[in-house]
């Protein structure tokens, strides 16, 4: 909390009709770890096991099976946050109280199922306070035709979390019966989706580096028309950061899957180019052995932090 | 309550965020029994009367059509706890108070109706604190398309349950339109089942003994790159305790179908072996001769004790 | 749980419409430690911190400043259960989960108000799950002019604890504007204390050893008509124990103030010749070594079993 | 967040029945500021506004008339955290929202109204919530005839700031018809009060530095007969640590009267020096002009330091 | 509602806690009328039917005995707003609405009862939200034994209220046991009456003009020694004006007993002199025949205008 800085200040200006306590929270983890007072935020995100499967997750660096070793991977490596399902978090939150911000992911989604995109609830607002949370998360998934039950759910969770001072991640990722593969992250579709986030009352958004591809009929008609520039990355982020309410939205990206280190490195560059809030880092974190990881998650901070 | 040790504290220890209520329930099943402080357990579990009806069910042993009879095997086989619909301990419940921890199961199915799979509601964490039960028991199905209401009722009845310092036993059976039949018990499967209960908070789960098969497609491909041993049982009851927070969350299997004492006992010996907290015996106890099935359970009690 | 015995079964039989629960968690006191399915009970309570003060209760053996003591005691001398306020029961709930049962005493009193007596409630039915209690504990004051707000807050109290399984211990001390100081431990007093205690819904009461002195003009009249024998401790402990219910409802006797070792083993010897359910011996017990003190509930348990 | 220590981990142990939430939220003030991770506290109450009225607190530095003077003082010091009744928090809660931990006072007392000392409640545990508030703080009065309406106030808040993960501060007073003036400060009676705010669940209390006198009949004899030593301020501040469940809990020494420096320093050091985890320093450090304040503040924090 | 000013949003600023629908309303009663966009307030209220009876208030000036009366002469004297108890109120908020913004005063109290000073609630948050208010008003009487009972109304009320973007206007009169007659209107008192309303919460206060006494012993030390000024009455508002969060919350001043217009200006002159945000002026107002009034209340808004 000592870290408070000027562009802390003034991220948090834009969230003027929150109550403190919501303020206090987005503030906790602005102001946690290597990054703290940057206004810049890489948050670790361990849901796969849920989202994924136990083995397809941990296997490529088995002590991540264990919950301990996220907390600890998030405390070593200076993350602004660590968010998790509820069974991970209440697996550590009670031994490693006090010592990262933690984000308590509310719902999530297996992949044995065969259904329309729509995660299931797991968790509460009443569990992330009992748990010490500095966050609620939730999936939306523009794009399903379940998307009204996302959002409601959403809205709801949102009013109930700041009532009690809690802010909200969402995680927007289009998906469904409404787009096809290449539409999903597509430049358009994207930043649309970062959009209905924020319009939803989203106090940070994470979303996929979109790809240069412009998905909608109509969309691409604007593009052309005002040259939305789209060819490199750093354009392309510039587009969604602006879309989130000309940047008033801290928007952040996620690592995708498991790479090489340097292209992990160049692609952190160049969101951090366009202007990206930063990164959200699972399975580029967890699944390499912890030092590696370590390492990795510093080299990016430090692009982030020169990129201020 | 007599016997708590150094293992039962050690498992105990894994759950620190939950109240000192839930962690008593716990301690409650894990020192009770001929089992009581190994850190082991064995669970006479009795759903099969609404499950697969009575005939099916009672018919083999017709003393075990009486609700008392299970009670009594439980009491007598010295099992740590006795699992069963809210008909069934209501029956004995009174009369019974005291001399072995129970588990309501909170949801039921039965084989008349045809729907994807999706058990009824059929009792409330009011009705286990009434009874005086230790825990609450559900069931999931992963794999069905009707997912999301049985995560979520489930999340709802843990929240509730811990608020009262109940635990709660999760059984997960993958099952429904999204999974082949021989995807049911692969071990890739059956271990993402195992997960998704932790997940979901459940403080024991109960899963079928998996089999060598590896049905995901991504799945495969991880389990090949990373050689996941899972030719035999005690290598896949390896990967689900693994599979099971890195082991921090007490794990169990069931007996299934009704088979030869020594097939029984191999198996026991092979679920030992690779580490699993114990078994959850029905049909294999219920289904023989009272004094039969006290010596099978004692002997599967030895096993355990012996792999402690 | 293991010891459940036909003596237990019978006082069981007693609360015969209250749900299992009730039972179960009557049952947990009844079975646990050395007096475990004897049917007698001996309790460690620990209030005199909140009652008398720190000094007044734990200078005389330093130690027992540390609520961690107390339950360490409770477990080494084999007592059936341990009583105390909020605050020394939430500091070792956690640590010594499922090792003891314990009783939340839901009102307490300090010495430094003048008013007329009647405790605060400190303490809450849902207090008493969140810890694990086997019971909740209450203490009314007959004889004072609060009286009604002691017994209407205890019938809410009893009517909350058994809707959620849990029995309740009645501490029945007659004291206040309506008695004078030699009153309060006249035998045709607290034989009515007693009764106050089981008409209120007690299953558990917990009077003060009465002396030879009957303290209101009607009952003098009617002890003298049907020559009531009060002569003697076991005469007296005879009479309030057939008070409570004909001896159909548990009711336990305090040590009072700290004595010698041979006092309190003579008076012991008394109350179960009397037929005492046993004793709940709070000073006697933490204000002696711990050595001293286990050997000394040990010899009480002694004489509690030999009196069966 | 980032200051965590053996020392803070230890202390959170001792709350190891509270959820993560309140864990967490302990942590936050201790890990925060000057004496971040020591374990040490000092915290600037501001409520005199209120229980003095505005020219007899303020006027002595009338900057101090603004609330914002007050976030900025506790800041700038380095203090752990800033207490204060709702309108204070209030006016600079979103201006200084994740600066300094906050303690919002929950019941406050004037001094125009004569009547038996019993505060009003001035807030909620809703309130602190939407502040961003790290912890509730409540005044008790023992001594009091009005002690059960406050006791029975603390314990609702109590149970309701814990079921949010906030934890309580006990500001703890003996005053009221039942102790004569020289009693307020006797050691005695001071140790009992914070027995008492410990035994209600407090999780740090703050009594006023106690004088060297026994003020109780019963509490004289067990001072003398156990020479209890209460000659000088560290004799005393030891017994009330001991007195506060045998050093695990949290107690803390209002500054007092405002006096001059040597004799604010030359407390502390001997609060320190009796094992005072730190102190809350109102007049003496808001009365000051604020260089002098944060000089002071400065030369305390570094006592208790030197004390670790 | 269009003049808002750089001094309204200035004001605005000092309740960033609070959210935009208490701001909106804030800003509605500023910036209506003739004083619009100021910083500045005349209010008109009307509450003397109820507290001193029909004829004492409305037989000076007939037609005000008709409740449209003060809505109509609110609104054509260009007040900021319209403060009534529920009654009149309602008789006119059908008529007048959206003509001038009404404050809805919730709690009265009339002369004929004898008993500590204690006003009775006489409306509810909904009500002021059924009938358009802009605020709530409610009055304490600080030096009342009946303290506990008006500050706990209020403080639950104001919660309610900010919950539905409603502030509160709080009239803060000493009256009492607590206090002797002289001490009602004394500088200190009424200071410390204004920072009790202050604390809890109000975002208007309203008291009267104080006189040139201190009344409290312990404050005349202070008044001494820091060389308060109190002679004049602009320096009393001064004082006022400071206690009032150094003058970060809106305090007004009542106009007090009927009396003649020069006395009335000359007092407005002192009042704005001093610093004061306005005057709410009753029977001054429409006790005197409706042109006349009009041109005082005229007169009033051009001496705040001025002062400026």
């Amino acid at each position: 909390m000592t870290k408070s800085s000027e562009r802390v200040r003034q991220i948090l200006s834009w969230y003027g009709s929150d109550n403190p306590g919501v303020l206090n929270n987005l503030a906790r983890m602005l102001n946690h770890g290597t990054l703290g007072g940057t206004g810049k935020m890489v948050i670790l995100p361990v849901d796969q096991g849920f989202e994924h499967g136990p083995a397809r997750s941990f296997a490529p660096n088995a002590p991540a099976y264990d919950p301990d070793y996220h907390f600890q991977l998030a405390i070593d490596a200076g993350c602004n946050a660590y968010a998790a399902p509820l069974g991970f978090l209440e697996a550590g939150a009670f031994k490693f109280a006090g010592q990262v911000p933690t984000i308590l992911k509310l719902n999530n989604s297996d992949t044995l199922a065969k259904m329309e995109p729509c995660s299931a609830l797991t968790g509460s607002v009443k569990d992330a306070l009992r748990l010490g949370c500095a966050a609620i998360g939730f999936t939306i998934y523009p794009g399903s035709s379940a998307r009204n039950t996302m959002y409601e759910e959403l809205r709801a969770l949102i009013e109930e979390a700041k009532s009690y001072g809690l802010p909200t991640v969402v995680w927007s990722y289009p998906r469904g019966s409404g787009l096809a593969k290449e539409g999903e992250q597509a430049i358009d579709v994207t930043a649309y989706a970062a959009q209905i986030a924020c319009q939803l009352g989203a106090h940070v958004v994470k979303v996929k580096p979109p790809k240069d591809v412009v998905y909608q009929e109509e969309a691409k008609k604007t593009f052309e028309k005002y040259a939305i520039p789209t060819k490199t990355l750093p354009e392309r982020i510039k587009h969604v950061v602006q879309s989130c309410f000309g940047g008033k939205r801290v928007v952040i990206f996620s690592g995708g899957e498991a790479k090489g280190t340097d292209a992990v490195l160049e692609e952190v560059r160049e969101l951090a180019a366009g202007g990206a809030f930063g990164s959200i880092m699972g399975r580029n974190a967890f699944q390499r052995p912890k030092a590696e990881a370590i390492k990795l998650l510093g080299d990016i901070m430090q692009i982030y932090k020169n990129a201020g």
